[in-house]
């Protein structure tokens, strides 16, 4: 059994992580080799893809920082949760929802993620 | 590009169509072969187990109907949306939240389902 308030704990870690080295560890733990993940923003593929994903979100908004919003919701091998991101503390400028699924092994085969509010252009 | 509003409407249509004909015309229209769909009350895979899926609930709350709730959400491949079944014109007594995702035909690959609210234990 995933234990998926781990796994989400996990994946904000991720979302984190600003060593590109240990964010790199993260992604090799966490996902599955083939792994896809789809926001409104990005479609990619690959432990490769995502951990440069990851690191070209954090450079787009270098103060911030992701966090859990309210609780995880989880049956079978899927998970559904919001997040924020935005200086601590405060309001985030970004919230944004997943969709998690994890392969027989526990690792994610796929984030299915949308947006409840983008940041205002400038 | 797949027009996710006729798709949705087609995905409630599944569920209300009570002839196991028509509706089995649905799913072989609207799921891939080897779909997936996953609530937290079923895990199946392929058009027999999701037609017969759809039967059985329907058998379980033979006068309600299924309706899509507020608006969707789709980008690349995936969609998703709130859905109520009730009785007709009454506050529904399911409420769920479907992500569904196509493939490059247009064709359901997968359905990641949520429950917002279930029935009361009777």
């Amino acid at each position: 059994m995933t234990d998926f308030h781990e796994l989400a704990d996990r994946y904000i870690q991720m979302w984190n992580e600003t060593s590109d080295n240990d964010r790199r560890g993260i992604v090799d733990d966490l996902w599955a080799r083939d792994a896809r993940y789809v926001d409104p923003l990005a479609d990619v593929t690959g432990r490769d893809a995502i951990a440069s994903l990851v690191g070209a979100v954090q450079s787009q908004f270098p103060d911030a920082v992701f966090s859990l919003r309210g609780p995880i919701d989880a049956h079978h091998d899927q998970v559904r949760f919001a997040w924020g991101l935005g200086a601590p503390d405060q309001e985030p400028a970004v919230i944004g929802f997943d969709v998690a699924i994890v392969d027989l092994s526990g690792q994610l085969s796929a984030v299915w993620g949308f947006l409840d509010k983008a940041p205002a252009p400038e």
